[in-house]
């Protein structure tokens, strides 16, 4: 038995389930690749569990995860996960492993960044177009700018998740993915992305200090927000109700989001 | 002080941070119109964090909270809410009148059925566009079927979820939700959603029995998928480790997923 347990974004976002499953489980594996959980005790959360968490990079759960999998063969073994555990792709693989291997899977929920920011800037859910991640620039790509403009043209709010390289200690800032997306604009000049385009920039969502800061990109750009990640939200066509939750909660002027 | 407090999908999804607030908190409210959490035990519940806990119902927090917001002037009132808290508008709306009424307020994030459902089918969350909700028949709308034409145009998965009236105790079913799809089929004729349209079940997303069935509509229509609540997923345009999730994890027959 493989029991994925997501972690959600702070050490106290995990579930009562999830803290169940853990205790219940014989092994406990671990990764923080694919996320970050702020303020995460593992020595404390060890203790409370009565067992080693065993902490593995991409490249074991990717290339080698024979050992995960022979051991969910006879234990029952554990699996924390980022955020909500199914949402990153390289899980959705790993369960597939262990479904060919014959190994039983379950799936215990958490919070998630897709959720997360857009409740914070008080945007609505069903109004997202589809998401994107924006990469570092030594691993170019259209997509993100692609995406945006696709969702815009239809009206349609934008999640861009920033790249992070857990491995490298590297979480993209709200003001490098700025400068990817205006380098793409500069090159497609399709208008999505200029220093003029409204912008929220979510900081540290489900942290005690999470920020969300709404304003042109020109006035964005350059400005603190504090330790990542970070994500960025371009919206598209605002209700009322959100342009006020963006002026209340996020400090958007009342010139820039009407 | 007003935190609103996601209690996620099932009766232990709440999160350690959720229920430490709880206790902390001098009042408690609760609300079950926005969603559906299973198997909460709410005396069990109130015992453990020492306090009655108030359940409201719409009309109250949207016509008359003049309540929660007077006692979170002087005290720290916890509202409690299905899934993530600021998924659903009317949490929003509420959000807004407390900052209006110079009352702080709080997230607590938990499980959505928004990542949880596509994670269950083993659907990459960046290939969703917009979702919609499918209304019962004495509402009628065209929206869920135009935000799943212009998805699939695009290529891209579409979450529908389905109408909830608790206070009816009415929750849509995939059956009928089948029908009313079929109906804007007949009616709007983009083919968006025929007899012929491969679509996912997902019933009870993150309860212990959970269940995810894909197959062609023809094929699902009449089954019975258990208690709700349940959402339908319209997969667009399949990367080879989607379809091969939907065989092994919703058995969708090869020939219908390739």
């Amino acid at each position: 038995m493989l029991v994925f347990i997501g972690l959600g974004l702070n050490g106290e976002d995990m579930s009562l389930r999830g803290l169940r499953e853990m205790r219940e489980a014989d092994v406990v594996y671990a990764e923080f690749y694919t996320g970050v959980v702020f303020k995460l005790d593992l020595q404390g959360l060890e203790r409370i569990i009565g067992k080693p968490i065993r902490v593995i990079n991409r490249e074991v759960v990717e290339q080698r995860p024979d050992d995960i999998l022979e051991a969910a063969k006879v234990k029952k073994v554990a699996f924390l996960v980022p955020g909500d555990p199914m949402v990153a792709t390289t899980h959705i693989d790993l369960r597939l492993r262990a479904a060919r291997a014959g190994v039983e899977t379950r799936i215990v929920h958490a919070a998630s960044i897709h959720s997360a920011a857009l409740g914070l800037a008080g945007l609505q859910s069903y109004k997202f177009g589809r998401s994107a991640t924006v990469p570092f620039p030594d691993q170019p790509s259209q997509t993100p700018y692609e995406v945006l403009a696709e969702n815009l043209e239809r009206g349609l709010h934008t999640l861009l998740l920033l790249d992070l390289r857990a491995e490298e200690g590297r979480a993209m800032s709200a003001n490098e993915a700025i400068d990817v997306m205006l380098n793409l604009e500069s090159k497609l000049k399709r208008g999505a992305f200029t220093p003029d385009t409204l912008a929220v920039v979510v900081a540290r969502a489900g942290s005690d200090d999470a920020l969300v800061r709404a304003d042109l990109v020109k006035h964005l750009h350059g400005l603190g927000f504090g330790p990542p990640p970070h994500v960025l939200i371009v919206p598209g066509r605002l209700h009322f109700l959100e342009a006020e939750a963006l002026r209340v909660f996020a400090g958007a002027p009342g010139d820039v989001v009407g």
